[in-house]
């Protein structure tokens, strides 16, 4: 499908992709897609107040009728599956099957939320006081500040969506400037969704943010937006987080790691293998959970290094549309250039790089370049920073103690993975002195998680949680209540108050 | 008992309560009570790195034998209870009755911590991959700062002590700076539950802060110390929350509340009188969940308000020792400044007072005043701001829905109440339409919550949760793996990357 | 639609509809429908040999994969709602809008099902021992018998399929001899769904068992049936509860009713009225929560019974296809003669009867009954006795707790209401010592239940739970697991054996 | 201690030990060391109306307040812990560490439901109808029959008890008839924590039955007892589960279980071999957790063995007070034969048997034997069969699939366990493919549960499930409800009913 189709598909307009003043441009070529309309500053004070009024009535309606919504926009996203995971690879250069896989994420968190909207479970609870009751409920919030990242420019909105939606919050979303368009198609999708679903859905439960990062802060700084969930890097997050706090609002933060797989000896070398070339360079290296730090038990390294070397030779660097390509281009040439100067200091640091070099040949105009693997003396500062491309840097261990002492020893607290055949090994991984991530895998990489578990990492990487397990209730205010039903007003404690 | 011999049973020595710099005075009478060691800036750091070193030691106890010493931590506090209890009506005024069921508090939170150490439950969760298997574990996190107020100078220790510890966390106390000597006490408590709990309790496991906001503020802004649960008034959260969020911090906080009581027409007025006059002149007024704001129907307003001026004005004011007085004084002078400041200023918004004068005759040294009762035209500025003393503004009301419009009206979100005998008003108030706060109870006032759930309040009140319910996941890290046990690596979201 | 079209839409073949012994009539005019084809008793044992090879299959899909199964026969149902709804009405009775409810709670409870399917939640546990992990995990069972009745012939059957698969057990079905065709349409849109799915559905997954009481009891006898979905009446509960225990099974017995309605002196009457006429008389009074007695207050008695009567007066009884009945057919004659010998049996105790005689004019050659009021002195023995007919035994009471006590004493437990705007009243009803029922609500009908909350009854009812909350649980079996990944080998208790 | 003193520690009085009809003898030395008074028949009916009785006060007392009795109870045990261990030494033939940590046993199921006190959690729950609210909430049950085996003569009755107790149920115990003493040890040491508690403890709140299986019974056979906890042998139970199922009661089965063990190549054998001792010769091999199968890899085989029998002949046998006796009597002379027989089929069926003699010399009167190893060609139908002695029967396996096989191959199905480092094989005997049992551990034996999961088996163990996880709803009535706070009267399912 040429670019053109798919956004027909989508169902967008000619006016819609032209005459805007925001360019948006194809990592694969750097050819300019559209021109779209931007949100000026100073339209979002209306579209926050139009987002309290959408709250106003949607927190009425009870929850399972909400995921009915949620259920209906997981069967849009259904039918258009392949036109908006062909419009991820256009616009963020995700390869065909990984822009797919990020849209069944989609899907599933729509059934997971489907589900959830019955099971929104507070507490019932025995209270120490004859004739009273104890529970714990959960309300919706209001508004849901969405800020999303151009590397999952759709999965991450889905899964702060669907459970935003169901726990009764609008959602105003403020996509990367980069991937503006993957932002309005999934907007159509949910009017689809909203057009089937009927009358009682307010006007304005989505809103787009359309725009760069002052369009973001004033939705950070808006009291009329009480949480805020943002994924992307660990700068943006390091303002977000105390502007939120600032004015006593909830974020849900989402932001870098610095991804390590340990592989001890009794690792299944040829499993460690494809599971470190899928994390390493699938979405080209910019995966938040992408694997960049391989910690080799020193027995092994050689061999692995030399497995890995071969597979990394024979990876197809290109066109993301193609078939056989499995590393597309990386964003824009910024980025080239942070692999190219990381690769530089890594190498002043003593490290010895293998591949890593820009690909301009058999490539279209973007930003193209071989992934790298760096053999690292040891774990020095370049190896603890996240540089958003395609580099995993090796570095060998001698005790499991000091792979995980190094393994914990960067800002970020994101995803880590163990390969190992040892229980012993594999479940000090997962102890409380192990890895001090938030996702600790045996025998999988660290990148690809299921929508079932709750999603997010510990320190830099912010300390927020989406998804599964109990992340919806990050979207809800929770109450206590004790109800009193007798003719009696007794007090905790047995405290004796007597007027 | 007089003070002295309090101290004796305490534990104290004399050397503790002599020769040092930070004057400890009763706010019973104003006079000196202790002159106590202060903790200096410069020895905070060292603190914090004893701290993280328990850490190491204390996370590897199994939860369960971590709960044995908050098991005895209760048994301790049963035998101290009478002391402890004297301590907290010496040093924070509280009457007898209050010093007793703040130590009965903290003897049930180590009962409800005992059982939930064994019981900080993660899940077990189905994969979508053959051979896979997920879960969720809750590890410890590292040290955790409490910063806890004046008027609940122990029970807010050990609501976050005894989670704290059975999560596996050392403990860094900073106490009021007003109320040192009960968190010495309790730190003496402890370390005899500890000297009882044997060898594998590491050292440092307890510490204590005692001084200003400087030391506070240092332990707020170390990078060392994971969680800070901070008690107390908004400012001191509005600095606290950004500045741990700026160095990816995790805060509980416990702010202020301006509490309402709705009073319905069907409502058991006995009831509501002596609801209403315990939460609003309980603690002097100084209890963060205080009743501060009485929204009546207008058609029973009349004889509420002749109700509670008859109560009132029998209520006695004075030494809380005296078994039969039922408010003690304020905490120091400047509180009774704010008072009648607060209650000139409700004159001038309209307002007539019953009571609220000072009392000098007939009491100690300290700030007495009598309980006031402001009867308000509207909900002004002055009502709408937490003034820490026992002052009762009372509105009338016309509809539910206004009545619930003026609850949710101010800044803070921590407790509030209706007294109805109508469930569909009763039910209205606890929905996702009701009451905006964390804590709403039917026919009990907004003071004096149990243990079991989940205690605090949302907007300026910090959005923290401590005591029952799941408050414990605030103390520890959440970790979300996927094990693999197949001979497969397969892709979540059936992403194919063959390579 | 005409039956022919109902059952050409849902696939039925004519070899399916004829040529069998099994003869099937629909209760609205007595006329044979079909004559299907009956399994033998010898044809049992292979259906469970096959059952449980597919249970070795099918249990090793992941949950969340089996809930995609569980999806596609939500979206079949779906299509084929009008259909199957028309099916039910005309094979058991139900007014249309009853048929299609019916259908519309399949659908509802296989979306909450695919959302159960990513939350077949265990625990993660903290061991006593150091290097010790436990967990508690749930895994499949086997095959599932499912033995419905007739006055829910379908939803019943997809409230425990759709949790029997998502569990990983294959599925038995032994539908009402009454209504085979019904759940041979299931069976159809089922197998549509598989064909859907794919091939890792195993063959044999769902086998119906279309006959007689000695068909269902080689399913309840069979040691290789390891759980046993029973509805129905208390007596075959009573002939299954033992024979599944005596062979070590698990069964889930939902039986009989005699549910009450307290009606007391606050209540809206004006919506009472509305919930009583619904609940006594839907589905002809055939539901297992049909409403069977009414407590009401001696105050309010005679307006109630007035109001009763007048409503009663103007419910249409007839052919349950036409828009305006709201009362169909009783299932056959027998329920006819029940009916009455009931009515003249409560007579004799001392009751007033108002209507319940049968209606021969206007409607078709079925079994049809006007519904009775029945006032009554007291709680006698008929009124104890379930009759599964549109009987309403009305009584009076003084205090609350007498009415409590009349709606407890009945040998079952399983649907009961309040009409009340009392809180007092409410909270005391739903409390310890209020009704002892699996299901309480306020100002609700007994009847109705959502698919969120767990579904069952206590005493006679049987126990069982189905639908929503953790009934899941039943489904499966549960694993504690200890892991010891340590180097060493403690006990638990402190024991020691040192050999 | 003698155990004059004993008795005399734990209060007996002479009239308690003397003048009774039943003889109770140590199975020590066969001795008679007292007379017990006996339940008769005739009593049992007023033993339950009054435990009926009881229930209706307890039940209205707050779950946290139940929970303060079990606290004391705690606490007495921990004063009686010597000297009830002592008295499970003399009674039940334990060894005194055994003694003691079958105590500990106790007080850790008592600290545990302290805590569950407080947190008998139902839900609250969306409902899908405006202006409704749905919740889950637990109630107490009633009188709950506790029948326990000698082996654990205490600690089954504290788990079923402190749980019972805080679920708001009074308690009728049925003990074995050999253990009677420590029943009555409990009895009192609970009295004396009834006594501390107060006057709102009901009388009869806890009651003994001594006697024989008649009593037991009458106990399972009445209505007026909603609960039966039974913990015995497989015959027991299968006479207990129909009778209580066919009055519509509810039991708790722990009955037998014929445990086993794998040994994988990879197993630390040092510890394996540590592990199979304590198991299966631990309690002389009388715990339903006895590990009774050992699976061994046919690589390792060999060695194991002669490590067994190295280790086996240095345990001594004898009287279980002494200090360095690790096996002390069987219960009596009929165990002892059974032992003979059971060692004599498997010679028949091929087996090696090592050791397994009576032993004469140097101890006591009572019945003693040497264990037993037997190397077993197949599993035969005696290894099939539980004989509740120390006999530990060695088989070999070549794939893990076969020996998961052979570990399923039983009729029970309580505790499994298996020794291996290599991740893959401990997975995959925890998956939905492993063991089939209640139990599976890894690298710990199949005995020596934590109170903090759920206890229990499957297929002929039973199905029940007590101590930790959530065993204790199996206490309580589950109880749903929808609450309608609005004016209007929607149905589930978007029926509509107009009359």
């Amino acid at each position: 499908m040429d670019h053109t189709t798919v956004l027909k598909n989508l169902g967008f307009t000619d006016a819609e992709l032209t005459g805007g003043t925001h360019v948006v441009t194809s990592p694969i070529d750097g050819a300019e897609v559209a021109k779209v309309h931007e949100t000026t500053l100073a339209d979002v004070p209306a579209i926050i107040a139009k987002s309290q009024a959408a709250f106003k009535a949607w927190r009425t309606l009870p929850a399972p009728r909400r995921g009915e919504l949620v259920r209906l926009l997981g069967e849009e996203l259904r039918t258009s599956k392949d036109a908006l995971g062909a419009l991820v690879t256009l616009e963020a250069g995700k390869i065909t099957s990984e822009g797919l896989g990020e849209v069944q994420e989609m899907i599933d968190i729509c059934d997971f939320a489907v589900g959830q909207s019955r099971q929104l479970y507070g507490l019932t609870i025995a209270s120490e006081r004859p004739g009273h009751k104890m529970s714990e409920t959960w309300h919706p919030m209001g508004p849901c500040g969405v800020i999303s990242a151009f590397n999952f420019p759709v999965a991450v909105w889905s899964w702060n969506t669907a459970l935003a939606l169901i726990c009764g919050n609008p959602v105003i979303w403020k996509p990367s400037e980069k991937t503006p368009l993957t932002a309005m198609a999934c907007a159509k999708i949910l009017e689809r969704a909203i057009a089937r679903f009927g009358a009682d859905a307010p006007d304005d439960l989505h809103q787009l943010l359309i725009g760069g990062a002052d369009i973001g802060a004033a939705l950070v700084e808006s009291k009329d937006v009480p949480i805020v969930s943002a994924t992307g890097s660990t700068r943006m997050g390091s303002i977000v987080g105390p502007k939120v706090a600032a004015r006593w609002g909830r974020s849900i933060l989402e932001l870098g790691g610095n991804n390590a797989m340990i592989v001890a000896p009794s690792a299944d070398l040829e499993m460690a293998v494809r599971g470190i070339v899928f994390s390493a360079v699938g979405t080209a290296g910019q995966r938040c959970t992408s694997l960049r730090r391989l910690i080799v038990h020193k027995s092994i390294k050689s061999e692995l290094v030399e497995k890995l070397k071969a597979a990394y030779s024979s990876l197809s660097v290109g066109d993301p549309r193609n078939k056989n390509t499995l590393v597309g281009p990386l964003i824009d040439e910024d980025a080239l250039s942070a692999m190219q100067n990381a690769l530089e200091n890594a190498i002043a640091e003593g490290g010895t790089v293998h591949g890593g070099e820009p690909v301009t040949q058999g490539v279209p105009a973007g930003a193209y370049a071989a992934p790298a693997l760096v053999e690292m003396p040891s774990q020095s500062d370049t190896v603890k920073t996240e540089t958003f491309v395609p580099i995993l840097y090796v570095m060998e261990y001698d005790t499991l103690d000091e792979a995980i002492a190094m393994q914990n020893d960067v800002p970020q607290g994101l995803s880590s993975c163990i390969f190992t055949l040892n229980m012993r090994e594999a479940e000090t991984f997962l102890s409380a002195t192990g890895s001090d991530c938030g996702i600790a895998n045996v025998n999988i990489g660290p990148s690809g998680a299921e929508i079932g578990g709750a999603f997010g990492g510990e320190k830099e990487t912010g300390g927020g949680r989406e998804s599964g397990s109990d992340a919806w209730k990050g979207y809800m205010r929770r109450q206590t209540s004790t109800v009193n039903y007798s003719a009696k007003l007794p007090l905790a404690q047995g405290v004796s108050f007597d007027i």
